[in-house]
């Protein structure tokens, strides 16, 4: 199976979703949208992807899978080891509502088309999308600091000692959380668990400063 | 299994949740957290949900789960009949796309806190609101509509002809589109899937006119 990844270095849903692929041994090849230029919005990937967003996945007999989490979940069904997930139910909910915390919470408020509405609509400047995106980070960071550092579920990443779905999506949003310059300070236990992903070849191969298309 | 759920009948995730334990046949009790009131960030709830969000699902046990959808695979996994997700794991992807299509990039453009930040940061009055919600409607329902009416595997629902994830998830947004006054006009079938899921009783029974806490 030939697996084509269409995504791009500084989206955090396509970081995210590196890291699974990576996670999972499996080669991909990328192909480059700068969202900037808005090269996702091109007549030929809408007709792969209608709603014009990165991370798809192409599957060599053109089946285009999209949504990062759908396609992780599609990962760990088809190519079930190592496992993202745990095996018993409650653990399964915990690591999902871990990532989707940040999936559902985080990530939709902040990605680039969302700031530019800010400025379009409320002519948000650099420094109002900035207060914006720390707002929703620090939202949500200060609860999943709280829910992993009281439980003991938690290891040496969000759940026990092996990297999962929960830990791609925390990877991606540290990463995300950079462009605007927001330290780690105030969740030690996130940013430990960062600092141990960040060792590992499957996220440093993930990181977007380590893809092709980084500029 | 007594099952208890913290919810807010007006809230969509609720409304998603509410809509796939009746899909089950499972009954639970409510607990009703007004968000004007910031009744779900009293420390009481908070101890349960360090998000503060509804709903969570809380066990007799005491377990308390949170996020809408890892609550929604947990009751696949655990409540396997009847099923809420197809079999094939390509199917299965599709139902996740089309949920996540919702779930990651219009609800949480749009819920209460986020309006309310809108007009805190940016001094947005009820039409600018209006407009940041029918914007991330339309983008993504633009989307969905394409999607859904140019695949075969559309059915009466969105995958086939048994209701399911992502009909939870269209169902509870067209709810909350409501609170806007966005009429379906541009989205056939989409109005169409709607109209048929207001037909059954497991969604009619999630409705927010029709909880205990409406007013």
């Amino acid at each position: 199976m030939t697996l084509t990844l269409h995504n791009f270095f500084r989206s955090s849903t396509s970081t995210r979703l590196r890291a699974a692929l990576n996670l999972k041994g499996l080669s991909y090849d990328q192909v480059s949208y700068a969202l900037r230029k808005k090269e996702h919005q091109a007549p030929a990937y809408l007709a792969k992807n209608p709603a014009g967003l990165v991370p798809a996945l192409e599957l060599d007999d053109s089946t285009v899978l999209t949504q990062s989490l759908a396609i992780m979940e599609w990962l760990e069904e088809t190519y079930p080891d190592p496992a993202l997930l745990p095996s018993a139910p409650l653990a399964r909910a915990r690591v999902r509502a871990l990532a989707y915390m940040i999936a559902c919470e985080i990530h939709p408020l902040n990605n680039l088309r969302v700031l530019g509405r800010l400025g379009e609509q409320f002519g948000a400047d650099e420094a109002a999308q900035k207060a914006w995106f720390t707002h929703w980070v620090t939202t949500t960071f200060d609860a999943l600091e709280t829910t992993l550092a009281r439980d003991a579920a938690t290891g040496d990443f969000c759940h026990g000692d092996t990297p999962g779905f929960a830990d791609c999506c925390l990877y991606a949003q540290v990463w995300n959380n950079r462009r605007f310059g927001i330290p780690l300070d105030g969740w030690p236990t996130i940013a430990a668990i960062f600092d141990r992903l960040d060792a590992l070849p499957a996220f440093q191969d993930a990181a977007p400063p380590n893809q092709p298309d980084a500029i």
